[in-house]
This record gives structure tokens, sequence and C-alpha cells, in this order.
């Protein structure tokens, strides 16, 4: 697929070159030339024959960030000075930081807020430990939770690697939601310490955000930690990913005029990503789901399904279908992609129903290209941000929470995912939706309080039903 | 001890009383006439013949302010409303929070912050990962963990109650060091699983601060992590305490003209603090310090030292002195009590050395009334704040921990302690010191920077050592 030059490879080139002339219409003719885009152009000093000139551009990827800088040492008399990665220029020192809500000014604003006032506080929540949500940051923090084993499209970098990633999620957590997050890279990769580390920091936390950690340990770990704490669990790369996915499909079956219940759905990939949407598209009502993994499509009669969830085998592949990834696609209405860049042709797009529907989520390199994809398909979704109708787990996550915090709920259950998921659907307006506009854009402003509105209904329904059977329900996500 | 009215029992009272007249002069002599102290007035609405007044009044205890509100009450024609209690109006909610020090305003900003841009950080990390110190918030956070089993005087109160501690000591390291300082509860009160916890969640951290872990596995915990750890590991119950004790012993002795070499130091109390308290003296060149803990003077004669660590035996007790604490105090230069209320009478200070010395740190109850105390010693020094030369931990924790961080140390040793005590006993002039300012106020300026510089130059000094001898420090505090 061809790239486009991204802010994520953006580099600022400080370039001293001779004052007047054309010099500077030069600098920016040299990066454009070398398929470069100039985003910002400062001239940030000046001096009697010469002006210092800083030119920030964008490119599409590390390499080509370098072949810019060479196009600007070929301009005449330009002379080059430092270059600044903007992305790591921002990464600086982390990009969250704790700070105190509280102000500390004298002796009297000590004795209230440590000793000797706190030890007050203490005792009141020895005597009621559940005011721990009103008394302490519990009720508004979230710890998000990483072994670092499957950390973007750089899979297994452990802790170190990974912290990076789960700053950026903390910092979103608190822009689009207000929720104060922490990020928590455990060194450890055994899931028997990894549950009993996250259990042993539970009591901070009003919630678990479980993120980027490899299937199938990511099923039990998630499992495990649900039976033992009284906080929700979420594991954002599944239930964040399958939540943005249904929401999507909602939108798409609108476009196209067809309904949950009679369509049939190719998925490629039965990761953690993979299982975790095709139980949200099962539970929402989708009847005819065919899963492939890299072996073809899932039914009972193979002998290699070792790692390959039983749920599948009990929930999907209502026709008994055999053979590849291929005949999946054969006649589907839609194509869910969570597994390798490639591996989908717009031949095998073309044997597709009318209007279907592809959400090619490979990241950063789809399935399929969505421009050929788009040939053959009504309505097509990646993972990137480069094209329309991106998938992007930040129209969930921040909503989920916070509907949970504010609802204190104790559990996350599907009924809770699916609600979620519709009025995240429900954000993109009649107007507003067409082929192209299928989800919101991350910016689009009300969606994660829509989705906290969903969630904290729902846990409050769910809270209702319980105190009039009695009974709570258990069923794991 | 007579208490005096403190903020930490502060209490506003909502009253409406009839405008005009002299009804609120009579509010403020009700409150004075219990014993009270009013901190604030404000009149919060006003009508024809009414008016709202907010009474912020402190209190001794919690049984007084409601004797506060009773009185109160006796006003003629005063109506009272709303009664909030100022420690808890400060605790709602908790006293942290997490914000994010980059703006996430646009899709070009999610890009740089968090995916793609993000994943070429993380690689940067995979390829170099002591860069964690550059690029994420590691290189100035510390954890503060806790099992909530020494909590204050309150004791073993776990994990929860310890929270408000916590958050406030997370507050006190940004407030005093500009450090981002995140609460760990542990939920767990096993030594194996709280080292094995610390251990997993520790590449996030510069440094740890262990906080209220009980003795003596306090000891146990630190000792291991410290082995296991390349990240310095600080129980401040033990040496924050430790090196504000020495500080104060510093100037007190300087105050009366006695030399740290030749004086005889009686000490109370053989738990978690006191045994660090003694080290660092020790280390600081004391050479006389007789220990008593509830059984009396500690010697290889007694058959009850189950918990006492051996290394008294070792480096206590020179004279081999016997019996009651009583037996320690006659002629010691210095008694420093870190036990229990009480203990120690004005005529045990009596039989002490001239010009003596007394610290006596039970909190929030001392070994002494310092009134008493002062009757026969020439300096003295508790935890409380409401005298003069309290023993804060705030003194110090702060500025080492700045310190580490700024050096990158990898551990903590004896020397570092005994730095820090040094720098801190210096932000007292000549000018100020006298028997009533032996330690600064904690908001006095420069506090932190001073024994944070003095950190950091023993850390360089003790790694410019250590690459001309090929040896690093490896003695335990």
């Amino acid at each position: 697929m061809v790239s486009v030059p991204s802010v994520s490879y953006s580099i600022t080139v400080r370039l001293e070159v001779p004052a007047g002339g054309s010099t500077v219409s030069l600098l920016t003719a040299a990066v454009e030339r070398a398929g470069g885009l100039v985003t910002a152009l400062d001239v940030t000093g000046s001096g009697h024959d010469r002006i210092q000139v800083d030119v920030t551009c964008a490119a599409t990827s590390s390499g080509h960030a370098e072949e810019l800088v060479t196009a600007l040492r070929t301009v005449p008399s330009a002379v080059i000075g430092k270059v600044s990665d903007r992305t790591f220029l921002v990464h600086l020192g982390g990009k969250i930081e704790v700070t105190s809500k509280v102000p500390i000014r004298n002796r009297d604003d000590l004795s209230l807020i440590y000793t000797p006032g706190v030890a007050r506080v203490s005792q009141a929540l020895v005597d009621n430990p559940q005011d721990a949500r009103r008394l302490t940051i519990k009720r508004n923090t979230v710890a998000v939770v990483s072994d670092g084993s499957a950390v973007l499209g750089l899979g297994n970098v452990g802790a170190t690697a990974a912290l990076p990633v789960m700053e950026g999620k903390a910092a979103l957590f608190k822009r689009f939601a207000g929720i104060d997050a922490f990020p928590i890279c455990l060194d450890t990769q055994d899931t028997n310490e990894i549950v009993r580390t996250v259990e042993h920091i539970a009591p901070v936390f009003a919630g678990i955000n479980l993120e980027d950690i490899s299937a199938p340990r990511c099923f039990e770990i998630e499992e495990r930690l649900r039976e033992r704490l009284d906080i929700p669990v979420f594991h954002d790369d599944q239930h964040g990913t399958a939540i943005v996915v249904l929401a999507a499909l909602h939108n798409a079956l609108k476009v196209v005029g067809k309904e949950l219940g009679s369509i049939r759905v190719a998925m490629a990939g039965a990761g953690a990503a993979g299982h975790a949407i095709a139980q949200l598209l099962a539970a929402a009502g989708v009847r005819d789901i065919v899963a492939a993994d890299v072996h073809g499509i899932i039914h009972a009669g193979r002998s290699d399904l070792t790692g390959v969830p039983t749920w599948y085998l009990e929930h999907t592949n209502p026709r008994g279908v055999d053979g590849t990834l291929r005949e999946a696609v054969a006649g589907a209405d839609v194509f869910v992609g969570v597994s390798a860049p490639g591996i989908l042709s717009a031949e095998d797009v073309a044997t597709m129903a009318d209007d279907a529907i592809v959400f090619a989520l490979a990241n950063p390199e789809p399935e399929i290209d969505p421009r050929e994809a788009g040939e053959h398909a009504a309505v097509v979704a990646t993972g990137r941000s480069d094209y329309p109708n991106q998938i992007n787990n930040v129209l969930a996550f921040p909503g989920v929470f916070r509907g949970l915090l504010d609802a204190q709920s104790h559990s996350i259950t599907t009924d809770m995912l699916t609600a979620a998921a519709r009025a995240l659907a429900e954000t993109v307006t009649d107007d507003e939706l067409n082929p192209s506009y299928v989800v919101p854009s991350v910016f689009h402003s009300g969606v994660a309080d829509a989705v906290a509105a969903a969630v904290r209904d729902s846990v409050e329904s769910i809270r209702r039903a319980a105190e009039e059977t009695g009974e709570f329900p258990t069923i794991p996500v």
C-alpha cells in the first residue's frame, strides 16, 4: 500500500540559509520533491546576511525522514544544524505526571492532608471500608496493566518497552474521560504471577484495564482476575476492539440496509481480538460466523486446533463450511480481519455478497489495501488513521470505564459491552451516516459521554434485575 | 499532656442567626468558652431579619468538636444547619490525580503520543532499555508501597485504610521535590508476596519508598528488594526518621557544645525506627548507645531477645549496662525515644548528664511531656507539630529521593543517609540555631534542595570511587 507522510515520522530541521532571495522556497521545494510534507516553517533567528530557519516536515518512515534531510542538504548555501524528531521530543520525560489536588501551603494544610488529620480518615475506612470510594482516589482510578507480551505491531517487547504505550493510554483515559489511570508494567509473563500481582495491588483501583497481553494467556488472566476481584477487569485489545467493531457494523448495516440476524460474517484471525469480536457479534445477534485462522476455517474436524478456544466449535460455522479463508469469504456479507497484512485479495472481495462490508483491521498493514477493497465493497474500515472509518479503541475504553466507575460497578458483563456498542453507533446521526463515516471521529464531541451513559444504565438495570431475582449475572465476557 | 485545638479536628458549622445585634459575637464567645478556636467566620447569606453564618473552629478531638456544636446550639435564636468536617472535606475523592503532560487536541497529537508514533519509541527502548529514563516517566517516578501493617498510630489497618496516608505521601513528594509518586497499597502481608509484587511492578519506577510496614518484616522486605532491584529501596519509617534524628542531634550537640564521638545515647524502642536510628547514629560516629526495649536494656545475657536484631548485640552497650530504661538514661547525654507514651519521667531526665538532649518521638503522645522534659534538659524535640523541634520525615524523604533520582542511583547506602543528615542540619544557620530550633521548619525554603544536592554528591563520589576500585558498595543500610 502507498503510505502518506505522517506526523508520527515528523522531523524538525534547523538550517542556516542566506537572507533574501528565494532560499526559503528552495527548502520547501526540496522537501516536496523528496516526497515529504512541510507542516511548519519558522524563521527562528536573523542576522545581516543569514537567517536561521526551522523546517518541520512529515515523512512516511524513519528512512524517508533521513532522505528529507539529504534533500535539504542539496539546497545551495544551506547549512544543516540540529535535526529533531518530534515523536521523541514529545515523549521526553514521559507523558503523564502525578499531581496534588490539595494545597499544601502551611502547617495547617499539612495537618489536614497528612498527620495527624489523615489518621482520622484512615480510622473512618477501618470502620467503613466501602467509604474508600468517597475518601480516596479509588473511585476514579484505573490500572493499565501490561506484561509487554503483545505490544502494538511490535510483539513481545517486555515491560520497559511497553511503558510508553501504557503512559499514552493513561493520558488518553484522562483526556477523554477524566479518569486517573496509572501504568503497571509487569516484569513477569507468568500467568500465576500476573494474576497474583494484580490481585495484590487492586485495593487502590476501581477498575483494571489489561493491555497488550498475548493470547491465550490473556483469556485465563482476565477470567481469573474477574473471579477474584470485586472491580471490573477489561482486556482492551479484546473487548475495546469488539465494541468498536460492533458499533461500526451496526452503522454499516444501516448504510447497506441489512440486518444483524440475517448476515453471514467471515472472520480472519482467532486470537485475542478475533475471539472477543466473534463472541460480541454472536451476543448481539449475528447467527452465521465462519472464522478462519492461519490453517483455514475452524471446524470440529480439524486436528490442529490447539490454542483455538472451544467456544468457536459451539458457536460458529453453523453451515459446517470447510476450506480456506477464500471459502469463508465467498458469499459473505461481512469480512472482519484481525490477522495479517495482505491475506485478502480484491478477487476475494468480489466473491462476497452484494453491498459487502470489509473491516480489514490488521495494523499497521491491513488484510487488503482499503482502496482495492473499495472497488468491490460498499463499506470499508481499517485500523489506520489515514483512511476513513478508523476502528480505534479510543472510541470505546474511556467511556466504558467512565460508566463503570460512575456506577461503581463490581464487574463487567456482555450486556454492558453491547450497550456501549449501540451507544457508540448512535453518536453518528442519520445526517452524518455514510459509507465513509460509520464510526465517529475520536474527537467527535460527546462520544465518551454517550458510551458512559449506556454502560451506567446497563449496570443499573442489571443491578435492579439482580435485586429482584437475587441473582447477579456471572457470565464472563 | 494538654492538647491545643488543631485544624485536624476542624469543623465548619452553618448557622442562621438574627441580623443585627450582637449574635455573631455570642457565637465566637460560645466557641471560645467551650475551649475551641474560631479560625474563620463568613456571612454566607443575608435576608431582611436573619443572616447565614459559617463558623469554622478548631477542636482538640472529635468529641470536643461535638461539644463546640452543642455550645453553639445554646446561643439564643441560632439555628444550626450543616456541620462539615474540614479534614474529611479535603480528602473527598482523594488527594492526587494523574494528568497528561502532553496536549491531545487532534489526530496529529494522537499519532505522536499513541499509535502509530509511540511504536517508534517502544522500539527505541527495545534497542536501548536504559533510555527508559529519558523517554518514559521512570526517571521521576517513585512507588509508595505499603501493606498497611503499621500505619501511623493506628497499627495494622490493612491496604484500604492505608491509602489516604499513601496518597498524602505522594502529594508531599510532588509538593516538596517535584517527584511523581503513586500509592501501591498491597492486599497481602506475606513477606514473599510483597517482595515478588514489588519486583514485578518495578520497571515503571526509579525508586521504591516503603511505608508503614511493621517490624521485623520490614527489615527482610527491604533487604531482599535491595538485592533484587536496580533502583534504590528506602523504608521511610526507618531511614527517613533516622536522617532527621541525626540532623537534629548534630545541631543539638552544637547548641550544648558536645561531640558525637564522646556522647552517651540512651534509646527507648528497638523496632523499625529505633533500629535504623541506632544504626545511623553509630555510622555517624556515636560510640556509646544503650538501647532498651519493653523488657529492659538489650544485652547478650537476656534470654528474651526474639525479634531484636542481632546488630544490637554487636554494636551497642559497650559498657555492658544491665537493667531498665532508667539505668540506661542515668548519666546519658542524649535520650532518643521511639517507643510508647509517658515511659520517661522528669526524675529520669534529672539523672541525665548536664545539658541533656531529649528526643521523645512517640506519636501522637511522646515518652514525656516536652514541657516537663524541658525543666531538666537543654534541648527537647518531639514528633508533634504543636511543639518546637518537630522531628518530621517530610524534612528528609523528598530531598533524599530527589537526589537519588537526579543521580540515577541504583542503590542507597549509609553514606548517602549521613550526607543527607549533615546537609539537613546545615540548613539551620548559626544565626538561627537555638534550643528551640535544631531542625528547620518543613516549609523552610531550600531544605529539599540542600538534602538532594548532598545525596547527589554522595552518589557521584561513591560512583567515582567504585570506578577506581572496581567495587561498588553493597553494605545494606
